[in-house]
């Protein structure tokens, strides 16, 4: 059946996305604009929850939504000057209007610093938390491009904080990370990790960058949410400035947090689904379940009980597929590859019974369930399935973190795709010569894990002296 | 005091609109690019609302959300004659990446069916309903900008929609306009009338364009949604066709569908807004109760009962204003400003009696509730907010529509800021040159009802002969 997936996972992870991506339904890639490409229903139902629920969390934080401009003025992009430096290069920029120039935003810091140098006065202002949801436009032109993954045009939130001091923009920081995990790793069933990047890989214009690494079925992890300690480099040159309590002018502490959604839509894809088709978290499937009649076109009693069934699931997104054009069997492929988290069937014969067939695309069992117990058993799989999901990842995730005390293991370690613990004596020096070191190989420094202080196991790995850090290294997208 | 609107709505609705945006922090229009605004936190929190409200709207009408590129290709521009001349001279293009040229989208009939040419195949895959939310780019040279109202750039969702018969497709317009009312209406409380539009005034592309318009304060309507029935028009030169139940090959019929979830937050800001500042519907209010606690420096008991009373009401928006550097005075007037729909005021005083006094923002009044009745209160103020405002409006609608059987009539209606019906022989003919005649006044031929068929009451004002449609002729913006 041409439905299904021909590739597996584990032997060509790319291909096997590409093909998922169009059976499924998720993107189109015909739409005639590198790196631009269509989110298709299946995956823009899913995409607009996870928006929902992270500008929910964000509003549990005390966060308040804006929403500024998609142009950004050339002038303000020239305002700090290694942030136009990094960003220069993939701006797209608008044809000329008399003398202004517009880029397409890339980021919004240029933005919003501008305007809170207007709203920001007083110690009573702060701290001032602001997000907003919308498109960035990056024309990046040496890597290949990936739906969801790495496109030019993505859809993101960013999140821009004030504060009076660098203390307290840092716990601004630790709230990113605990927002990250609520809504990553609890909702969406993403393992990752957060690291503080060494300084010659950070956001241009950072003080710090930590960034939260997931892994992908390929081996390879994918940076998803970023968070970025400014401190004054921005609101120095956009004289962001507020009153202290004892009457002093002082600049602004920020702090910048940007989830890009339609990238975390991508990672979550990938995880998760399997040969059969696509996986996603219970609460964030289109539909949640299908009801397939069995023999419905001869025995008018089937419709009938299934109508019943919907009736009483209705508290779900449910439905009956009662296409006539198409057997069961085509049906079950076809919804599993859908990814929707339970299928019940009901024929003639479970009428009888009493009882309907339960399939669960988490452990991809089935069973055979009383109609009494049917709301019970479908709450009991509505609960257990993303915490399986979750499981499964983490599991996988744990298992490729190996530890490498010389170069050979550590080049290894990169080969087999395993993420791989090193001690460092500096992260800024050690790192940035054992990163030229593996560059060959694909390997990359991803940095220290910033939520818990770990102790080297060994001396560094690069000057054979006493090491201070463990770093991470692995392949990445 | 500074925090109030100093402008009369009744005596320069312009200026105090612009008051309103600003005071109430709704806008700012500092952002340094012409007809591009920021969208402030007490904006965005309801314009956020609006946009979930709409879109699940139109979910429950069996419609799919999806997500196009903001950039389309020049190419595909050029497709639709009728639509590259209307929509060119309003394009904002990217600098050229070598021979591609790419426009921000002013609007994505020539994005969505060049898909929909891949994606539609036979009978079965129709009717084809899809819609997404994203920003679209107009780059008006002449009129005015005025934020939210009319802008460069602004926030909406566009529903595309394939069909298998001209039947079909009209009965998708009908769907609409009830899609409208059920939303405009009901939730946002903003009266309006469906419009079939001159063809000399219809969408660059269509068979006919429906909109609604809604009347403002000022005596001017503005245009909300519109609907346009674009026939085959798209279908063909982007070959989106369907095999028939018959095998034969068949051109879809198109509608599309566009409220502009900005501009109708601009509409409903100014059409319940008063001189005292915000109103907006009960449910799209950022918060809903603010609780002004009276003397509580000095009675810590009044602290006590006010947090008592915000856990009692903790299923609304409702929180406690306890800053101790501003006087209850300023307060009040603050968020009445701000249009937060209940006011509590609880003192030593009210805690004796075992009552609070409460201010409602719709009609004004002030009363004193006893404490055991306050869910009950609230509870009814909460059914009642959202009705009263409609009705407010709805009475001002209907007021200012007036007949008028000769020109001197229609004229005189015009200067009185009226909405004026007329009778008229043949709304493409005549309409035209009564167009040419009232420009200078300002006014405009804003169509014939769609929703009920209008008999005429006299003879067509133009021509002198028997009339046939009663024609509405308007101020807009």
């Amino acid at each position: 059946m041409d439905k299904g997936i021909a590739v597996k996972k584990e032997e060509n992870f790319s291909e096997w996305y590409t093909e998922l991506l169009e059976k499924a339904e998720l993107a189109d890639v015909r739409y005639g604009i590198k790196g631009f490409v269509v989110y298709r229903e299946w995956a823009q139902i899913s995409i607009e929850k996870m928006f929902r629920i992270y500008c929910d969390a964000l509003d549990n934080y005390d966060h308040m939504p804006l929403c500024f401009p998609t142009l950004i003025p050339e002038k303000n992009f020239e305002l700090e000057s290694s942030h136009v430096e990094g960003f220069s290069p993939e701006v797209f920029w608008l044809e000329k209007e008399g003398d202004e120039r517009f880029a397409l935003r890339p980021t919004s810091e240029t933005a919003f610093y501008q305007m809170y140098s207007l709203w920001i006065r007083s110690h009573r202002d702060l701290p001032y938390k602001r997000y907003q949801r919308g498109s960035v436009f990056r024309a990046e032109k040496t890597k290949t491009t990936r739906p969801f993954f790495r496109g030019r045009e993505f859809h993101w939130i960013e999140s821009h904080n004030g504060f009076e001091s660098e203390k307290k923009a840092m716990k601004q920081v630790m709230e990113d990370m605990q927002i990250t995990k609520e809504v990553l790793l609890q909702r969406f069933a993403i393992p990752h990790i957060f690291f503080e990047r060494p300084q010659w890989d950070k956001f241009p214009g950072a003080v710090n960058t930590y960034a939260a690494d997931a892994l992908m079925g390929s081996g390879k992890v994918l940076q998803l949410p970023s968070t970025h300690y400014l401190g004054t480099n921005f609101s120095k040159p956009f004289n962001v400035k507020y009153q202290s309590k004892d009457g002093k002018e002082k600049y602004v502490h920020l702090t910048c947090y940007g989830p890009a959604i339609s990238r975390i839509y991508g990672a979550m894809v990938a995880l998760h689904s399997d040969n059969k088709g696509l996986r996603v978290p219970f609460e964030l499937s289109p539909k949640q379940i299908v009801i397939i009649p069995i023999r419905f076109e001869k025995d008018k009693n089937v419709m009938k009980h299934a109508k019943k069934i919907e009736r009483k699931l209705k508290k779900y997104s449910v439905f009956i597929d009662s296409r006539e054009e198409y057997t069961p069997g085509y049906k079950f492929n076809e919804w599993e590859l859908k990814g929707i988290p339970i299928r019940i069937e009901i024929g003639p014969k479970d009428i009888e019974k009493e009882q309907v067939v339960i399939m669960r695309r988490d452990t991809g069992e089935k069973e055979t369930v009383r109609l009494e117990e049917l709301s019970k058993y479908v709450k009991s799989i509505e609960k257990e399935f993303t915490e399986n999901l979750k499981k499964q990842a983490s599991t996988d995730f744990d298992k490729s973190i190996i530890n490498a005390k010389t170069m050979q293991e550590i080049k290894e370690g990169i080969k087999n795709d395993k993420i791989v613990r090193i001690n460092i004596k500096n992260m800024e020096l050690e790192s940035l010569k054992l990163a030229e070191e593996i560059d060959l190989l694909g390997g990359e420094i991803r940095g220290c894990r910033i939520d818990v202080k770990e102790k080297p196991f060994g001396k560094c790995v690069v000057s054979k002296e006493p090491a201070t850090r463990v770093v991470y290294v692995a392949k990445s997208y």
